[in-house]
């Protein structure tokens, strides 16, 4: 996404939410010692801080953030030591998987997959790269409010993933120590599905309503943006640059095919919201293309003999943890 | 539609699908005396001159047309006495129900059907009104292409519905006989699918390949308007209009449910653009509405115990009937 593209992402971000009001707060720490949900003491970056940019990160640290934006998404195993924990989460996430003697279940698919799956993240570069991105895309976010905004900031920015750290658990935990007034909980996923954004608001709801302290956290949420203009900008962009690859009098023939995530049945039948948000985004960039090829939004979806065999219907989520 | 965003349609619809020349052709004549694909002679007006504007229309009439517009759609029967043939072409048409052993199992449908459907049209007045609405706003459309668009006027349009009259042939033989040099196919459906507006361009395609004379038409083709800004415009004033009904304080609580015709799974598993330009319409009215409503997407369905019997999916075809 280019600059343009990200200053009216943040900036709309601000205005859209809502309006913050001057708070004044102790220190910000980056690092908690936090109990993990697996019994072990980790020690956890859970903001969005870079190692290359420590300096202003630093100066930025020494003044007590008023607005936090926690970036919510599924994760990826940084690592190949987290594939198995990554996996076991996944599939014991009932807003994304609900298989039925889940608790039992759950352990056995991880156990299970794990090998395969080790393989093929070591296939590129030993783990998924978007805490990476995260982490550089919620930096850039936080520099661009901190300049559009002065009024909220300090700004500080948070990552929440499901599966993988920093879990949003333990980034509640490092926000509610923070005592920020003010947090955006801003899905990463542009379409709405309750199987993915719901799966992280549930996470957020369940974690205060298991905690027994009051919270002075005023949150808001960004549930969706599947037709932000930065994101039409950033599709339609690199649509034109793969397009150009072709000889310039095909240019206008090639078919283009938005291939996006598929839901079981079920869930579309009872009336998720992602594929009417999918339709939105594919019918935006090609109104930016100005109709200039044909197109087709089609579903990614690779039937996978062991998941049909437990839970029929399932055959999507495989292609998550492939 | 308001008359802004009638002269924006209009005016789009010359612009976007081509520049016409001028050219001069022999009087325009409204009456065809026609051989029915039923094999009875009928007297039929194809075109969209209404009764009450019978002197301007003669005007117009005078002059030789340059430029059909022919407005596509399914149609509907006007009186109780054309519910059967309208049941008989609709069951007949593969591409919009391609049931076993169609030529004859329609006819057995359709006379098994008609008492039901024509006490079910005679609660709302005896007939579909659609000929009636697609007359007057063709007519309206015409006045307004003549006035914005001199260059390519006298505008002429007419009425090609694929299962009741004016059918499509028919309205065709009319084209021809103008002797019209271009000719838009404008369809009536907005959003694009093989069942509505695929059906019409086949309709369409097959008349030409079946006929032996040369044509001089050259033909354009409008086959999709989701996100028209007039479309959009019309769809959200209604809605405003409905919410202003409710108790002030309640009307930013009412669900919205856009309800749009349901399609066979079969069909949109074939990649059908029906669903996802629905939810285009859809994403484009509630951005109009500046998400004011919690909304959702429906699919009108009603399970249809004796379609069900016959071809099991095709339920939806039920709603079309009722």
């Amino acid at each position: 996404m280019e600059d343009k593209g990200l200053k009216k992402a943040a900036s709309s971000l601000l205005h859209k939410s809502w309006k913050c009001s001057a708070q004044n707060h102790a220190h910000v720490k980056y690092l908690a010692a936090q109990r993990s949900t697996f019994g072990k003491i980790r020690y956890l970056n859970t903001s969005c801080a870079l190692d290359t940019d420590k300096e202003s990160e630093n100066e930025r640290s020494s003044k007590k953030a008023k607005t936090g934006i926690m970036l919510v998404n599924m994760g990826g195993p940084s690592t190949l030591d987290e594939v198995h924990d990554f996996l076991f989460r996944l599939f014991s996430d009932k807003d994304l998987i609900p298989l039925p003697a889940q608790s039992r279940l759950a352990p056995w698919i991880a156990k299970r997959r794990t090998p395969t799956i080790k393989e093929q993240y070591s296939k590129i570069g030993g783990g998924s790269p978007i805490r990476k991105w995260t982490e550089k895309q919620g930096h850039e976010m936080i520099k661009l409010l901190d300049e559009i905004s002065p009024e909220t900031a300090p700004h500080k920015c948070y990552i929440g993933f499901r599966y993988a750290d920093p879990l949003t658990e333990d980034t509640l935990e490092e926000i509610e120590k923070d005592g920020l007034d003010r947090v955006v909980a801003f899905t990463q996923y542009p379409q709405y599905s309750c199987s993915t954004t719901g799966s992280s608001l549930n996470a957020i709801y369940r974690f205060y309503k298991n905690r027994n302290m009051e919270s002075n956290v005023k949150w808001s949420v960004i549930d969706r943006w599947p037709t932000h203009p930065g994101l039409i900008e950033a599709f339609a962009g690199s649509i034109k640059n793969e397009l150009e690859k072709f000889p310039e009098t095909a240019q206008n023939e090639v078919v283009i095919l938005f291939s996006a995530h598929s839901l079981p049945m079920s869930v579309v039948n009872r009336g998720d919201s992602y594929p009417a948000e999918v339709a939105a985004s594919v019918h935006g960039v090609m109104e930016k293309l100005e109709w200039s090829n044909p197109y087709r939004v089609v579903w990614q979806s690779k039937v996978c003999a062991f998941c049909n065999i437990l839970v029929d219907g399932y055959a999507s989520i495989y292609c998550v943890i492939q």
